[in-house]
């Protein structure tokens, strides 16, 4: 690793939706790391002065070892292609937003920087732009060549990864397959050695079935799919347990074993996540090789240029990846 | 209704397991209500000594008008067939076990009674002792010559009701029909109002997909089923919000307006209700003709007799009952 001071790309995301505002209310306290701002300049200047807040950018090069300064920040200038309105979406700037991730995501591969944090993104608008565009996590996977990534969000004393993420409920007992299984556990166990620094691994799993199939009673992937999975993983050494119910694995006696728990599908983990998180969950991306956080929430394009947007996830999502990447070091 | 008291059956259940334990330690503190139990009086007594904690019973006649006493019960003594050890199941008392609940659902739908407080059963020794038992809220529903009943959780704060419960995963996207939703929606209509005294009833209802089908990218039963079943209903003057994405619905912002939310399935709408509840959780039938509250635990076995099993969900059960009760007086 470089002498240089920790380095995270930001991408605020929408133009128009509050991804800007949070960003530039987040730049005004102090951060252990440099944040470079992979954005138009002339639009986050415009939204600062909409704030009222301050705001100093200067030119990103790779020569750069300042730390971050409350009120300023550097910059990538990527420029939008036409004058964004707080709240109003435009689809000739779609093509601007997938220019911050692509130079982002090109600076992370080649080391220059140490994780990306990503704001919130509008999919309908980067589509009516003529752009096929699913989402972030599939934009890197693509980017970086990467088949398989899994979905964790976090939060104060939880993390969870998912087995299947936007699939139709319908589809997803077929989704869960011992391969797929094999996959996503491997990957969790090895970002959580590497990126979260937790040598040995404690991941408890979720059954698929209520009760977690009560025995075969009341479904029988957990016997046919999920056991056998983990009984080959746990031949490797990794450390699981589990399948558990559903209703019973978010307790605390559980929780306070676990460094994250596998979901099997979205609504399966992620409603007593958020619950839990109360507005301040963070989603990463595991299987990428390099570190991205991001905002667990929308553009809210009404809240825009109000300043009364909540910062806690883009706050913890900033937080989370500084923390991951410093482990790293 | 009469001069009487408020009068509930409590069915201890299975009696190896805690069920006897904890309704002794709830016997010694004040209920506004008069209790009595459907259940051995030897076995009770046994259990009491074994715990050391004091016990009077007497017996139960429909003359009897007071109030419950600390340390003290009146008792509709149904004998076991065989000595009871703590811990130990034995089939020949599972007919025991139904007995009590005949009796008590039989003294409710007479009128004799305002409601019913059930202990943790065993299916399995039931079963084995040539009964055939599929869970409590069959056995009442079968007595009460009703076909749908639906399944609620609720803790401080939450009420979630389920609109299909035990079945695998799998199936669960063909059970949601306009017409299973129209039943369970009713039920909780009419119950909210009629048992919990709620003139006009708010529910909440998830969607089945993640992010309640995101406009049908995500799957199609909420454009198909779910919103179509909510219309109708909402013609007829129910109060229902929905379909709303499970990872959102359960925020403050939600929860304030709702006085139950609607999941589709077991485990999207039950992790979140435990992780709030926190061993603290009733489960409560509605669509039957009487209250009826339940602990939301099982029989543990290795804790009966000990002395240390969590009193929390069976005072939480009869609470319940007793405000429910109280409620319709």
């Amino acid at each position: 690793m470089s002498d240089r001071p920790l380095r995270i790309a930001v991408t605020p995301g929408e133009p128009a939706g509050i991804g800007p505002d949070l960003i530039i209310a987040l730049l005004q306290q102090q951060w252990d790391a440099q944040l470079v701002l992979f954005a138009s300049r002339d639009m986050l200047l415009q939204r600062a002065a909409e704030l009222k807040l301050p705001l100093t950018l200067h030119p990103y090069n790779e020569a750069r070892q300042e730390l971050h300064q409350p009120g300023q920040a550097f910059i990538q200038d990527i420029p939008v292609a036409t004058r964004v309105e707080a709240g109003i979406l435009d689809s000739t700037n779609g093509q601007y937003v997938v220019e911050t991730l692509r130079q982002a995501s090109s600076k992370n591969l080649s080391g220059e920087f140490d994780a990306v944090v990503t704001g919130p993104v509008h999919k309908g608008i980067i589509n009516q732009a003529g752009i096929s565009f699913s989402g972030h996590t599939e934009y890197f996977a693509h980017q970086a060549n990467i088949a398989d990534v899994v979905m964790m969000l976090a939060t104060q004393g939880l993390r969870v990864v998912l087995a299947t993420t936007h699939i139709p409920l319908a589809y997803v007992s077929k989704a869960i397959t011992e391969d797929r299984l094999h996959k996503v556990i491997r990957i969790v166990h090895e970002d959580l050695k590497d990126k979260f620094n937790i040598p040995r691994p404690r991941i408890f799993v979720c059954g698929l079935n209520p009760h977690a199939g009560e025995g075969g009673h009341l479904g029988t992937e957990e016997l046919d799919v999920i056991i056998p999975a983990l009984e080959k993983l746990r031949a490797e050494g990794l450390d699981l347990t589990g399948p558990l119910p559903a209703d019973t694995i978010f307790q605390p006696k559980y929780l306070e074993q676990a460094d994250a728990v596998l979901a099997m599908y979205h609504d399966q983990g992620l409603p007593v996540l958020k619950y839990k998180g109360f507005g301040a969950a963070v989603n990463i991306t595991l299987g990428l090789p390099f570190i991205r956080t991001s905002v667990d929430h929308g553009t809210a394009l009404d809240l825009a240029g109000s300043g009364k947007a909540d910062t806690g996830s883009f706050r913890l999502a900033l937080q989370k990846a500084i923390e991951m990447a410093g482990a790293q070091q």
